[in-house]
């Protein structure tokens, strides 16, 4: 998507020179937009492990991308069982990331019955590519089919504001591009309809007001900030005509854990009769979960990133003490939305209802 | 309650010297505990106007006192008409604030039928601390009507400690003494009951990390501070028994406006049928209205609640930017929570359903 009038996506080969891959430093966001090269095994180990990049699709690609790099700078006889080590070093990066070890193992997969050097490297980066263009078809098939909800909507409002409400950042910084719940909104600003997203705050960590506001500003798409308190007064005031958030894991009956607070969310939307979806591409799907709520464990994070915040002043990021030094915090990562709170999942493949049954219809083969 | 191991109220007569009244500067919580003398009606408005003081309760009581400073200070035959302009000073101080308008009134009326300054004088410190008594004493009411319910969760838990999660600040700082929501909660703790609070954050003024947690710190109450995204997955894991809350106001059928994010709470809490209750002084009853939904009208508050935030850093407070610039924002200050959500009312006289005929039985005169 668009930042500063020009076309981006997360990673790509740098133009002058296909040995190195460049990336966003997502930290620095939204304060600053610093591009960093990633030359070799190390600075791609390091870009995944210090969360340059995140996101599940992204992580992927950068894996693909690092097994390339790695290659590179491989000279010995042994060099695919070094290539090997190389995975099991990505692999550990961020050791949750499912795309992470996904990426590296077709990365190895492919060289197996290559022979030369020269034929593995090109291998290597032939398929990183693919693992980031797949990615970015995923999304951009999502957005096309998430698209029709909002058009409708819109149609049925005769052109006024579609009002769109999200929480965390299921955005392209996420993915190589286009986003989960983002890329139905992109595609919708794309065609002209009049499009604007409550953007979440999401608190602890503040993705939305910090990435999904900062993709929303950079593309053009009208926004607003709000604090998470606030989603269920706007719904109560017929403010938000759709919820569309992205999914860390959902079940094969549709129980979908997302960030902390997409359940209150969802919970508001069914109280005002809000269509609320999940946008997410099917490699979210775990296949071997019925009970989103009894069986997905949840995360307990820093609680640092609690009583402390991060903010720009004076020039540069700084954390501040927010509350008193000798109370507790507790840091829940995720929560679990129930499918009956959800309308409908949107994928890939198209969209459908939040149930076995429904799941079953576009993915007959699981 | 408890500073330091120490009682205190919101406010009180200098143990020296009557002359002075003093507060706590409630801004600089909960980093820094500092006191302030108010010596006249100059400083008594300030403390209104500039929040040092805030809370329905403590304005009223400020006010009152507020009075008796004015009057300190007039020594012109014609002291009541001064002390009326005085009167109209103070209620322009918080305009929205009708306990300001109420406390004003009372104590002009009381003096009206005196003749001499002296009389006016003694009758205005008495009728301040008649007003600071009765809040507190409302306050302690609520506190023994609402620790029934958590004496009942108490035993029914054997003993086990009984998690209770509240929103905002309705606490003793908001009051003259033992809060609304929280008069239950201390009442319980010094009974020996095993009570933990989880306090919600309360983005964007964050007065529950600030304020809540700073209270049952300092009083001694074992507490949790969390993200205001977090109480629906608690709620989902059996890690809530109770909701209290305060309200900013509630409508003759028991809907009930608070601190934006209260809805989500109260939706929360009856999809996981956890008791929700709204605890009140019965002057925060707006008996004209009987749709909170509809008929109470919201304010938006300064966006830079919103966008900046506010913490402590190399000994001081200062305020940081914690989203893109460009990006709009929208600072809600409260939602209504319809009587359907809530369990109960607990008020000085007694608890009673959320419902135009639960409140008549308590209140048959209104």
């Amino acid at each position: 998507m668009k930042v500063n009038g020009k076309p981006y996506r997360t990673i790509w080969i740098h133009p002058q020179n296909h040995k190195i891959i460049q990336i966003i430093d997502q930290r620095k966001l939204p304060f600053r937009f610093v591009i960093e090269d990633l030359i070799d095994l190390e600075s791609a180990e390091k870009a995944i492990s210090d969360m340059l990049v995140r996101g599940a699709g992204l992580i992927g690609a950068t894996a693909g991308y690092g097994m390339y790099l790695a290659a590179l700078n491989l000279k010995s006889e042994n060099f695919k069982g070094e290539l090997m080590v190389a995975g099991e070093i990505l692999k550990k990066s961020r050791p949750t990331a499912v795309n992470l070890k996904w990426a590296v193992d077709r990365q190895l997969s492919e060289i197996e019955k290559l022979d030369t050097y020269e034929e593995c490297v090109k291998a290597l980066l032939e398929t990183a590519k693919t693992i980031a263009d797949e990615d970015a078809d995923m999304c951009r098939m999502i957005g096309e089919h998430g698209f029709e909800i909002i058009e409708k909507i819109s149609a049925y409002k005769k052109g006024a504001t579609v009002n769109i409400l999200t929480h965390c950042n299921a955005g392209w910084l996420a993915f190589v591009d286009y986003g989960s719940a983002t890329s139905p909104i992109y595609k919708a600003y794309d065609s002209g309809i009049d499009v604007h997203v409550w953007v979440d705050e999401t608190r602890p960590r503040n993705q939305g007001a910090r990435l999904t506001a900062w993709e929303l500003l950079e593309h053009g798409v009208p926004h607003t900030v709000i604090p998470d308190n606030a989603g269920g007064h706007l719904m109560q005031h017929g403010l938000v005509d759709l919820v569309i958030t992205g999914a860390d894991r959902v079940t094969k009956t549709g129980d979908a854990a997302n960030k902390i607070g997409t359940y209150l969310k969802a919970l508001a939307a069914k109280d005002n009769h809000v269509p609320f979806y999940i946008a997410l591409p099917s490699s979210t799907f775990d296949w071997n979960i019925s009970d989103g709520v009894a069986e997905i464990p949840v995360e307990q994070r820093d609680g640092r990133e609690v009583n402390y915040m991060s903010g720009f002043r004076e020039g540069r990021e700084q954390d501040f003490l927010i509350m008193p030094k000798g109370s507790n915090v507790a840091n829940y990562g995720f929560d679990v939305t129930p499918s009956r709170l959800i309308t409908g999942l949107i994928t890939e493949r198209g969209i459908c209802d939040a149930s076995e049954t429904g799941i079953k219809t576009l993915f007959p083969e699981k």
